[in-house]
Order: C-alpha cells, then structure tokens, then sequence
C-alpha cells in the first residue's frame, strides 16, 4: 500500500542536477522530484503536456515567446509539443507531474537522465 | 497559452469546503484545489487511483485499515478501489491530482460537487 511522501524529505536524499527521481506514481503518471541548477536545453514533448510545480528556488521556464517565472508554490503546464527550455540560476527543486517514460530532455542525447529512478 | 498559477492565491478566491476547483490540465488530467473541512464520506473510485497534495493544515485519510495523515508538503495517492474518507478536523487546503471528470463521491449521491469548476 502507498505510503506518505514528504516532498522536502525526499529531496533531501539526492543532489544531482537535472536527474528526475519518482517519488510516487498516479495510474500511467508520475510525480518527479528534481534539483535544476543552470541552464538545459531546447526540446519538446510530441506526445505529452508536463507540469512543473516549483518546490523551492526559483525556475524559468523559456518559451519560444516569452520567458515564464516560477517561485515556489507556483505551477505551470508546458504543452505537448511546445519548445521550452528550463534555466535555474541558482538550485531550484521542482515537483514534475508527467506520464510514466517520458524522457527529460524529449528525444535521446548526452543530456538525457536515466528514467524511473526512484527515491 | 497556459499562465503561472500560484496555488496560495487560488486558493484565497473560493471559500466552500468540499467543492474543487479545477486550476490546470495536464492531457486529460486536471489539478484540483479544494478547501475541506470536517468529515466526508467513504467512497472510492473505481477506475483511478487520486493524489492529494497538502497546501495547508492538516488532512486525515482514513482508510479500511489504517489512517494517513497529511500535512503541508505531504503527498498521498489513494489506489483505485480502495474505500478512502477524508476528515480535516480545521480546515485544510489541499491540491487533487486525477483524471478529468472524476466525481468527488465516488458516486453521485447528495454530497457530489458540481464537477469541472475553474477558477
């Protein structure tokens, strides 16, 4: 049976930067932590919308258009398909709710993190 | 194009208890805040699993053989199935994860909320 999942206790099991680690699973879809400290890359998800909800620091989310600025407490939804890339100037830990398989950076590179990893 | 949804000033537009409001879709997902306060009632959802998000105070899960208890931060899914009742001796805030048109009772009965109530 499931149990309680503390979102600041389970972020402190870990410290590398821009590698998900699930923390509880909901039918098909996963809660992600992640620690993000820099800037990623441009991609995309054909197939998916993704949620981030920011946990602590600070995240901005580049958009082709526009540049979205998440605190803590605050949640945003990048649609299937749209171009983004995540940039954290200092360490931000950000909640990422997103079907099971999805990979972080939408297709296969040096980047990409292992998938379902879990803390 | 979605927008940044700060979930603290969401939650200080509604004041009902038991009632959701939709915040965000992701796919056919949606993030639900809700205020609750006192006992509800068991019921359970046959075809999906529910994640609730603790924003504020405190929230009781009972189910058939145990209690969990939520506090700010604590993240809990309650399996597809499984006969759940949520008590908030104050009240408690706290943010629904599960797929669209899932009806708060389980079945409709008197206590159902109106479903897909934006704010």
């Amino acid at each position: 049976m499931n149990s309680v999942i503390n979102l600041k206790e389970k972020a402190k099991l870990f410290s590398d930067h821009w590698s998900p680690k699930v923390v509880a699973e909901l039918n098909d879809y996963q809660f992600k932590l992640a620690k993000l400290e820099g800037e990623f890359e441009w991609h995309k998800h054909d197939d998916t919308d993704e949620a981030f909800l920011v946990q602590a620091g600070q995240l901005v989310i580049e958009l082709f258009d526009r540049k979205v600025i998440l605190h803590a407490g605050e949640l945003f939804v990048v649609p299937k398909g749209v171009m983004h890339k995540p940039v954290a100037e200092t360490e931000c830990t950000v909640l990422i709710i997103e079907p099971k398989g999805v990979i972080n950076t939408g297709e296969v590179n040096e980047r990409t993190a292992e998938n379902d990893i879990w803390i």
